[in-house]
Parts: C-alpha cells; sequence; structure tokens
C-alpha cells in the first residue's frame, strides 16, 4: 500500500458555472484510523446535482463545503484497516458512506453502511439501490402522493433520479409516462428501453409546446429535477388537483442572478395545485419498502438503469461533476478509482 | 312594486385598473319568474376579490362575464314571487342565490338557499357564515393543514377571508398569529380587537423585514390573499415543512405584464415546504362543521367579524368594487339595495 493518496479540495467558491480553477487536486499522507474508525480504499464516488449547492456559502440544509478542504459525497469502498474498538467491520468488505472526493477516507465505522456485492453491483449502492433510487421513489409515491392511472411527467428523466421517476410509475400503474431530456439519444433511449410513452428533447422547442403534444389530456403528477421553464410548463399542463414533486432545479443551479419562477403561478390556484419541496432526509422510513419492491423489479428486469462511469478517480472527479451538470451522463454519473 | 330595475353589466374589459367605464347600470323590466323560478329582490350583493378575474376573457374555473350582460356574484334578497311548481319557497322568505349586481333577479329555486335572519343577520350569509367564512375554514384546517402550536401567518388579514384566519388559528391553539394589511387602523384592528398576536402596515416597508421581525421564529402556515412580495417573503420565514394555502393573488389582479414570481422557489425543496392553491367550491363536505363551530364562536362573543357596508344598490356597486380591490374595505365588502 502506498502511503499518500489524492483528494479533492474546494479551491474557491465558483461564480456561475464551477471551471476546473475552483477545484485542487491535493496529494495527502493516508491517515490511520483511530478509535472507531475504519479506513476506506474507494472504488467508486458519486457526482450529484445537490453537490452545487455546498459549493456556495450559503446555509441549506447541508453545510457549504469549505474552502480548501476535501469535498463529500457518497461513495463505496472497501475497508483496508480498522481502528481499535470495531468489531462489526472487517478488512475486506464493502462500505457505502459519505467521504468521497478522495482515494482513500479515514470514517466511522457507526458512519458506514455495510454492503453486499453478490446482491447488486458496488455502484448500484450510490445509484438505483441508494439515495438516487430511495429519491425516485419516496417523491413519487409520498411526496407527489401517485396514484394509479395518473399521467406523469418528469424533466431530467434520463438522469440517475429520472429514469426510476418514469419507470417505478409505470410499474406501477401510471397511465402514461412522458420525460424530458436534452438529446435525441436520451430521447430514444427513454421510449426505446425505458417503456416512456412519449419523451421529448427541451433543446428542440419551447418545453410547453412540447409537453402539450406529448401529453394531450394534461398531466396530473410532475417530478421536477430542473426547474425553470419546465415547471412553468408543467405547472401549464396540470389537471385539477395534480401535484408537483419538485426535487431539483438544475437548469438554475449555475444561474448569477434570481432564476426566472413560473409566471403562471395563478393557476395553482384555479387548479389547486399541490407544489411540494423533497428530500430523500425525510422518507427514511420508506427504505425498506423501496429495497423490497425496486430490488425485486430489477432481478426480474422489469426496470432498467444505466450508469455513466468516468475512469480515472479523483482527478478526473471535476470533470465527471461538470459533466454531470452539462448533462452529458444517462443514468447515475460515477467516477471509479 | 315599480316595473323596471337596474342591473350593472360589463361594458368592456378593462386593461390593468378596472374604472367606471368598464361597467354599464341598465334599466330593465323586472321579469316573472316561470316554472321552478322565483324572484329575488336583492337586498344584500357581494363585491370579491374573485370577480376581477371574470370580467378578463380567460378560460378559468369560473366562466368570463360576457361583455353586454349582467355581472353574476352573490346576493341575498327577499322572494317577491315564485312561479309554478315552486312549493318549498314562498313570497317574503329570505335566500342566498348567485345573481347578484342587479336589483331583482329571477333566479331557479333549486339554485337559492333558504335562510333565516333570526339566526344571523343577512349580510352574514355574504360573508362569515357564507363563501368567505367557509373559504377560510377550508383554507386553513384542510389546504393548509394547521395544526395546534403552528405559528400562521395571513396577508389581506383585515379582508373578509383574513380576519376569519387568524381568528380561527388563534381560536385552534396557533402559538402565533400574525396579519398583514394596508392601513395603521387596520393594523391596529387586528391586534386590539381581534387578537392577533402581532400586525404590521405591508406599505410601511419591505415585507419580508417586517414579518421576519413579527415572526423570530419563523412560521408554519401561510394564508395567502395576496401574492407576490408577500408570497416571496413568506417563503423565507417559513419553517421546515411549513405549508402554504394560495387563496388568491389580489396584488397581481390588475397587473397588465405577467407578475414577477418568487425568487426563492430553492426554498421549497430546501425547508420541503407544500404550496397548494384553495378554492372553496372543494370543501362543501366542511360546510356543516364549519356552521356548527364558527356559528358558536360568534354566539360566544369568541370570533368577531366587520363589514364595510356601501349603500346605494346597483349604481354604486361599480364603486364598492373598486374600493374592495384597492383595499378601502375592512371586513366584508357589501353593497346594501
Amino acid at each position: 500500500m502506498t502511503s499518500t493518496a489524492l483528494e479533492v479540495r474546494l479551491a474557491s467558491r465558483p461564480k456561475g458555472w464551477p471551471t476546473d480553477e475552483n477545484f485542487e487536486i491535493a496529494e495527502v499522507d493516508i491517515p490511520t484510523p483511530g478509535e472507531g474508525q475504519i479506513l476506506v480504499r474507494n472504488v467508486f464516488m458519486s457526482v450529484d446535482p445537490y453537490m452545487r449547492g455546498r459549493m456556495n456559502d450559503v446555509k441549506s440544509y447541508v453545510p457549504p463545503f469549505q474552502v480548501g478542504a476535501p469535498m463529500e459525497g457518497g461513495a463505496v469502498g472497501e475497508v483496508v484497516a480498522v481502528g481499535s474498538g470495531v468489531d462489526n467491520i472487517a478488512a475486506g468488505d464493502n462500505v457505502l458512506h459519505g467521504l468521497g472526493w478522495r482515494e482513500y477516507a479515514v470514517v466511522p465505522a457507526a458512519h458506514t453502511v455495510k454492503i453486499d456485492p453478490s446482491v447488486a453491483p458496488l455502484s448500484a449502492y450510490l445509484g438505483v439501490l441508494g439515495m438516487p433510487g430511495l429519491t425516485a421513489y419516496a417523491g413519487l409515491l409520498a411526496t407527489a402522493e401517485f396514484k394509479e392511472g395518473d399521467v406523469v411527467f418528469v424533466s431530467g428523466a434520463a438522469g440517475a433520479v429520472g429514469q426510476l421517476v418514469g419507470q417505478i410509475a409505470r410499474l406501477k400503474g401510471a397511465s402514461r409516462v412522458i420525460g424530458s431530456a436534452g438529446s435525441p439519444e436520451k430521447v430514444k433511449y427513454l421510449v426505446e428501453e425505458l417503456g416512456f410513452d412519449a419523451a421529448f428533447n427541451y433543446k428542440e422547442g419551447p418545453v410547453a409546446e412540447q409537453l402539450a403534444a406529448a401529453a394531450p389530456n394534461g398531466i396530473d403528477v410532475y417530478f421536477d429535477n430542473v426547474g425553470g421553464e419546465h415547471l412553468e410548463a408543467a405547472i401549464s399542463s396540470l389537471n385539477v388537483h395534480g401535484r408537483v414533486a419538485i426535487c431539483g432545479a438544475i437548469a438554475q443551479y449555475n444561474d448569477t442572478t434570481p432564476p426566472a419562477a413560473p409566471r403562471n403561478l395563478a393557476q395553482v390556484i384555479a387548479k389547486r395545485l399541490t407544489l411540494r419541496g423533497l428530500l430523500v432526509g425525510d422518507h427514511k422510513a420508506l427504505q425498506p419498502q423501496f429495497i423490497a419492491e425496486v430490488g425485486k423489479w430489477i432481478a426480474s428486469g422489469e426496470l432498467k438503469y444505466s450508469e455513466t462511469v468516468i475512469e480515472g478517480g479523483a482527478s478526473k472527479a471535476p470533470e465527471a461533476f461538470l459533466g454531470m451538470l452539462r448533462g452529458d451522463n444517462t443514468g447515475k454519473m460515477l467516477v471509479k478509482f
């Protein structure tokens, strides 16, 4: 084992779109796990939209990254050493934890979850069976109160969360599932591989027009990963008593001016719509049900998922993150160490 | 009985704020009730914010008024004649119905509700015991899912709906009730007469600052009668899992450009807020419970209400309506014939 390893630090806070200069790749000594800690060699790390918010110095539901300190986020890896007092985890085990963006992480054993690579590939625990999966599941069923027969529209539909939202809706009896994505290839993938009833490329024309064409009888549920023009279009297409789960607004994360908010909020009254924000942390109680149901669909082949894996470890992580913000990925965007 | 009477017609559709020229006072023959119909001499008619929307040629939850035709809206009056086949209503009875904006109305008996002036004054059936009352009751308890201990903020708090929202919240165990209104007299009335814990004049400074000062621990429920700056301020003050009942946006009804929407919608995610539109028509099931509970509070003096009554009948109705849009009224705005 080498004695040093790479980590990715926040070098400076971005204004608008992040650039390479906002990140620093630093070489550090590999630490020794103390009491109750384990040392993990990361195998995959996650890059997620919410991390863009943590790069700003704004109080939110997760604290901001600190300039000069390593960034954080979901990762899976192999335990290489355990500190004293750790008796439920051994070297060679695989764990899920929250200290990505580095090759080696020392974490309290109590902050990790042991995972079984014979049940699903390690990477799945960061995606379809992990935080994005539960976000899709809980957001559709709890936040948006999906019910059989609903017409469901999801934006960012080819992303880690979006592709699950659409498929869960289909498997739960949606009468129609519509997705938007940012390339013809993604649109084709949604319809031909994932069983969406309709999909469109939001770059090819006004979202409101494309959505109205795809949903001639309106929509009942909108799962919002994008914000902005998509949210406004969805409000216009929603039927009476329609519901919106607001999960993200990736279209706006790099805006330097306040975002253009939907100008048609008056329709929220006329159509008695419900708009509700979604954070996965509120829905831990659904975790067992989520694993059971989605695990069964994956095993049967009824639910598919894709991943975009960037090889090259820590030094490639900033590029992977920026690519995810641009929508380069289909499915979960991961960095492999 | 005279043979002619006045009615108010929509002369033209307003652009921005309505003016006298958008209304026409016409003299018409008093009609004779046909089969199943009754003739009502109106005593009070209601002017309500939602009527501004009906002056536009826009499809909504109620159809637009037609140019050249009489306007419509809640009214109470005395039955002066009944047509053939009407056996449950007699001359001299008092009824609530939907054909205001005229001195005499012919209405299908089945579209009227008999009301008892010995239980409450006729005017109360257009306000505290009528549509605005049920709007306040259902909006707070059902739409906003109020629960004991909540901090509640209501805008338009001195209006027909707002003054009930605040008092119902207080009587149901809110930990703090805050209102905004448009004059020092109204602010004083809210605190000294209606038992609000705090109130402020939105014309005296930024709503966000005044609300933050009045609600140092944030708010849990916002009942929105106003929209615009108020909604944005409320989103900033709402606590995690806070709820908004969006009832109206009177600040924007006369805007000729798309309204400035809240620029802080991202907080809907971070704080997992719920924004939900409210129309009273969805909540008829709560009517008996509403009448029982609010009737009891009125009888005991625990709940107060006020009315602003404009004398002069149909010819004064446009002026009363415009005054209501400007906020001239405290409590329910009514026209007396």
